[in-house]
């Protein structure tokens, strides 16, 4: 099945104890459907400003990325700035610029509106309504968002969680959105909202995915290079959301699986800066890390 | 095989958000032997002062613990005293008392001299070496430590790394013992030390055991219910080299399993205070447990 994102196409500056980068490809929706694009295909809605650079949306082309859905505005594309600790767990925002962002409202093209498959990144979720709004009964719809939108915009967000199938946030957010900190009451409370499951990404520490009654945790993949956190909770997703797009039927084994599939592309992404990491990757590596997955995991039969 | 463990025998006087607790039952060697004694037969080194009760031996000599090697020493027994926020990740230590560890200097039963599995808990590493002294040729050594040894006996602490063959740390120990924020690399700078096998605990996050080149991960159980984390480290110790205890070769899988039976005794410990989850855990409750870690962790032929 085909998938739509609607997010953030963006222009990233990022400092780590490893390097600094100024103004790369960046943006939730970016790092979503490039890793997505390893499964299935991809179509992206997005804005971005008249600095956007043609470079940036040939490689998205190059992934085999629909890009009809990326409106061009007048302004400025959306900019953050961020810098990590050592520690990598958590970005410092130095800067957010919303530019073209701020008065950005998704209309969708024709094309995309028979998407089965849809994937709301973490925008305004008055912005992820519209969006719903547009598509004509999708198989399965998904989403993220943030501690802003749980602060900020409640009300609208629990309107999105009642008509997604799945979220996907971080074990933080999860803890605020649920008023509780213990992981498996918060998240029968966020599931109590709509979706019926609920994957809570604990960054360096893997992802617990909770389906009904049952729990799996997968960890990350132990590296010994982590070179940029940034982007890694949307490979995740694109990743996540690729697989189960590719997938029959998405019972508990495919959702694991694709947890695992989402953990694999997360962990490459981190080994550079910006994409840098996804232009490079191949098939074979996916396939391969997968596997080591299973030889992280596995405690019998090995 | 049996188990021979060094440690602490303690007073705990613990406060969580959801109770608190003065002057029960606690201790490293407590926790450790009490979890080891579902899998095998332990012999228990330690101190404790006069004003110990003999209820809490019978509770020990009840588990089948062989306490010849506590000794009854003149004054008070060791204390600590701690306090846990809604995170429950750290405690806070609000009190340590040594009374009797002050001055303690483990001397073996002659029948403690050729048990074949050693476990050096959470004490002072020259203690450690001093036990290390007094048995014959075993044929598995591991030890604990912290981080007020690895800052105030790092000489001693290096020389008994190099006489064990496993080390159980948790994972901000393990970055202030190799002096590098990355685990993967941590890891490998400490196993230089001597131990072959490093298990690095993460708290609610699971463990991550490293053998040679190769690396498992576990999750921790998600539980709806933490009373109180106190010992879930010594219990996480006790499963696993209990279980190793029983094993006919240690070899990776063998280890892998450990360390789902120390996670597995570490997530009943934390549902009561104290010892009390022990005091009422049947072996039925282990297995299903253990079988509960799989189809937490499996994402193929589940």
């Amino acid at each position: 099945m085909s998938l739509l994102v609607v997010g953030s196409v963006a222009f990233d500056s990022v400092k780590t104890p490893f390097g600094e980068v100024d103004e790369v490809l960046g943006g939730s929706a970016t790092y979503f459907s490039t890793a997505a694009s390893y499964f299935t295909k991809v179509s992206l809605v997005a804005v971005v400003g008249e600095d956007f650079p043609e470079e940036h949306l040939n490689f998205l082309v190059g992934r085999g990325i629909n890009i009809d859905g990326i409106e061009r505005s007048a302004g400025r594309t959306f900019r953050w700035k961020g810098e990590y600790s050592y520690q990598l767990n958590e970005a410092k925002t130095l800067d957010t610029q919303l530019n073209v962002f701020e008065s950005f409202h998704p209309n969708l093209p024709e094309s995309y509106r028979k998407v089965p498959v849809v994937f709301l990144a973490n925008i305004d979720p008055n912005l992820q309504l519209e969006v719903l709004k547009q598509v004509e009964k999708p198989k399965l719809v998904a989403c993220d968002t943030m501690n802003f939108w749980i602060e900020g915009k409640l009300d609208a967000l629990i309107q999105t969680l009642a008509s997604v199938d799945i979220l996907i946030i971080n074990d933080g957010e999860a803890r605020e959105l649920a008023q509780e900190v213990n992981l498996v009451k918060a998240a029968k409370k966020i599931m109590a909202y709509g979706p019926g499951v609920l994957v809570v990404k604990q960054g360096e520490y893997g992802a617990l995915m909770f389906n009904g009654e049952t729990i799996f945790s997968a960890p990350a993949f132990p590296l010994e290079q982590v070179f940029d956190p940034t982007g890694a909770g949307d490979s995740f997703a694109g990743g996540f959301m690729g697989y189960l797009a590719t997938c029959n039927e998405i019972d508990d084994v495919a959702i694991r699986q694709a947890v695992v599939y989402g953990s694999t592309m997360a962990s490459f992404n981190v080994e550079a800066f910006s994409l840098d990491r996804m232009r490079a990757l191949k098939q074979e590596e996916i396939k391969s890390r997968f596997q080591a997955f299973k030889a992280l995991t596995a405690f019998e039969n090995i």
